[in-house]
């Protein structure tokens, strides 16, 4: 009756593409892997946004905005983040097009439009934001700059999907300044701890706050730290990460402040993002073989309504309390769409809505209205009850909470149940390939195991979790000592 | 005491740019004509964006976002938008940067990564919109799409002023397709009108509302509609623009639905867009020499509030009055920020708020405390009164709607007084050079006329008004007959 998408067991990957597509996501582009976010998308992104930005807000930051393009000399300023970001940078070389004469109606970069200095879309920004911060700092009363900026990025990706990895993605980026190193590291803590927040009790994802290994670290960074979700087919989704980024964009760009004493320092600094791969996240942790499954929080329809009826008189009788219905829950904060839409039939809206991830389902006929009582549809369990209209307002909130938290708890356990702890390398290679999920084990701390692991089992070191247990054991390569387990994963 | 910003007598231009700086809204970058909008200049176009957003979903419009980049192909199908925007695109030619071998340390584009199609960074979106929109529309059962998008735009301006005239900039872009051109000049109409009442009503920013000549129109169109503001210095400004784009962009994108006979037809569209520029209008509407003057309902901060104290213990009695107020204040929905730092007198903030365009201050000392009062002070009249603590808050609240008024009289007068009708050529050119302002005129209706006119008179024609008086007359250059005054000016 519906759209036909992919199951999980068929095809991961393509019921992840189905459900982004035929729920109305985003769409693919003419631009080689750059994406649309279509209106219900959006509509998803937009509520992330308005929380996050809240939360921003609330600990102190203020947007700004900063330009799209990085000159080369800036760009290359910073040697590791420029050697990071190098080979995925989108380049302007050229400010004109004119007319091609061998071609009417067609047009060609005009050669003599060629620019002094090329420009890089931004990768990310802290080069020309570090290059504004010289201007603004001069002394500790210009500390701490707590600025962020939602943008569009560009990354040339030679492998796209749509939101987990486009050539350009929407997110925001936080770039503070700050007096003393200590300051700079609660700030990176601060703003994990905003995000793990969100994920959990607003995307209801879970998520391990960690710290990432030096091999991966954000080019330019000190310290990386992260979350780490994990997806239905046991795969691993860096969720959030913020950096610790010690004074090196200071020193890149001479950023330097007098102290209380008078003394010239070095600016410490941080930088943090999220981005519209959150989204990637969302559909692939939650959703089952019949569509989306939203978190009531951030889903831009909590509620749907359908009507089911035969004739101009019942339509009118149903209108009238369904009506009175959705003032209510308005009322209540509730965002909610009531579809009588007369060209399609109930049963095609109800495998609709069921695709695009709606929480709740309410359907109402003729011998219902007559009974004082409505259908109620949760999307999570996809269990159907006969609901009482008196105080069918204050039941739906309470649903919508109740699933929330059902989703959470859902990923959780399966979360839970997918880390498996592997203490020899026959026990790792076996886990990888036999059960989905992360892999907690020894691993001696050097960058050469590390890259030796990811080589041998296509496996990387998610994270270091924070406040690990430590324990005396062997790494599960080379055997060298270890005093604390990390967590392995394939991942997106 | 404050920082120094030259007078609109000596240097209109200096003040004009003196503001946006020393205010707080904008910074130069290090990228040739972009800017970087500090935190104070960003939660102003914030709260702009805000209310412009709600007026577009209570119209019926959702959001979504679209590609940055857009292929040449696709650029120059629809080929008068193309030839319009030719000469000012930023173009992408390459994908990757490496390593400099000649120069440790600094990278060089990658000759090996030219792409094989340039991607034109979006100076407006029609292209790569419409060529989306065929995908989405088949039938007429998809129409309206009521789509806006909030974006960063890039056009290669040679001479750029900060918010005026920069190469990047930040708008909105509605794009709108119909299955008839009566819907479409509706909906290109009803746009025109939501800026017009933002205009007026948020920005205190009198406009005429007009449609532009056939020399003016957007490229693309086949209508366009703006709105006209007029500046200090008598200059026009373009406000925002409704275009009707008839069945260009359908038959450039080969955009086609079947009607309710199932007959294909050609889709109607319309695009409209209002940007960052408007800052500039707003800072050149209302300011004054000693700084921003901001309307109440768009204001980043409606009310400071600064105390004057000796001592820890006056502090204290101060803060606790204070701070009642404030949360008084915030319960009537006013923004308000206590300035109690001490690290700045109070002299110092008087004059910096003042530059900062807050509308109104308050200000209390210990003996204002015992007399059971507070000291007002309005940014527009610059007029200082004691008022009763007892009521000050719907006091305040009043006040405010009272500045956002006088706001908007006092620029509709100076604008109504500043618009002059000139009959003759010698009167025309004389008012130009002698009385700043619009000058209403007869015209004959022909581009080649238009086009002499701006050559010998540095004018051109902003707009024929909408609901224009028929009069007979004849035009000013020509002598041709003509049946309606048109307004001309020197514009921004």
């Amino acid at each position: 009756m519906g759209k036909e998408i992919a199951t999980r067991e068929q095809d991961y990957s393509q019921w992840y593409n189905d459900l982004v597509i035929k729920g109305q996501l985003a769409d693919y582009s003419a631009v080689r892997g750059c994406m649309v976010i279509k209106p219900y998308g959006y509509a998803l992104w937009e509520n992330m946004r308005d929380v996050l930005d809240r939360k921003f807000k609330d600990t102190g930051h203020q947007n700004a905005y900063f330009p799209l393009f990085v000159p080369k000399s800036l760009f290359e300023a910073e040697e590791k983040n420029a050697e990071g970001f190098a080979k995925e940078c989108a380049v302007v070389t050229h400010y004109r097009l004119k007319s091609d004469e061998n071609n009417p109606g067609k047009l060609i970069v005009d050669p003599e439009a060629k620019l002094e200095e090329e420009l890089v879309v931004r990768p990310t920004s802290e080069a020309i934001i570090w290059n504004t911060y010289k201007g603004w700092i001069q002394s500790y009363r210009d500390l701490p700059i707590l600025v962020n900026q939602w943008a569009n990025v560009v990354r040339w990706e030679m492998r796209t999907r749509l939101f987990l990895r486009t050539a350009e993605f929407l997110w925001q980026e936080g770039h503070t300044a700050h007096a003393t190193k200590e300051e700079a590291l609660v700030e990176t803590k601060l703003m994990l701890d905003v995000y793990a927040d969100f994920a959990e009790n607003w995307m209801a994802l879970p998520v391990i706050k960690g710290v990432k290994t030096v091999n991966e670290r954000f080019a330019g960074a000190e310290e990386t730290y992260c979350i780490e979700a994990m997806m239905q087919d046991g795969k691993a989704l860096q969720a959030g990460t913020s950096h610790f980024l010690g004074q090196n964009f200071a020193k890149a760009f001479d950023v330097k402040f007098s102290d209380k004493e008078n003394k010239l320092e070095y600016v410490w600094a941080t930088s943090w993002g999220v981005s519209t791969r959150l989204i990637g996240a969302l559909v692939m942790a939650h959703s089952d073989d019949d569509g989306l499954i939203l978190p009531p929080r951030i889903a831009p329809i909590q509620v749907v309504i359908v009507p089911i009826y035969k004739g101009e008189e019942q339509k009118a009788q149903l209108d009238e309390k369904v009506l009175a219905i959705v003032k209510g829950l308005k009322e209540l904060g509730i965002s909610v769409k009531y579809d009588d839409s007369d060209n399609q039939r109930p049963g095609w809206k109800f495998a609709e809505y069921e695709l695009k991830g709606v929480p709740v389902r309410l359907a109402i006929g003729a011998r219902d209205l007559q009974n004082n009582v409505i259908e109620v549809a949760r999307r999570d369990t996809k269990e159907k009850q006969s609901v009482s209209l008196d105080g069918i307002e204050q039941y739906i909130k309470n649903l919508l909470e109740e699933i929330q938290q059902n989703i959470y708890n859902r990923a959780l356990a399966y979360r839970d149940e997918h880390i498996t702890k592997a203490d020899t390398w026959d026990e790792f290679v076996n886990l990888l390939d036999t059960k989905a999920g992360f892999i907690s084990a020894h691993w001696d701390g050097s960058s050469e195991t590390e890259d030796k692991i990811k080589e041998l089992a296509k496996a990387t070191i998610r994270c270091i979790p924070l406040n690990n247990p430590f324990e005396e054991g062997k790494c599960i390569l080379s055997g060298n000592p270890s005093t604390q387990r990390v967590l392995f994963a394939r991942a997106y």
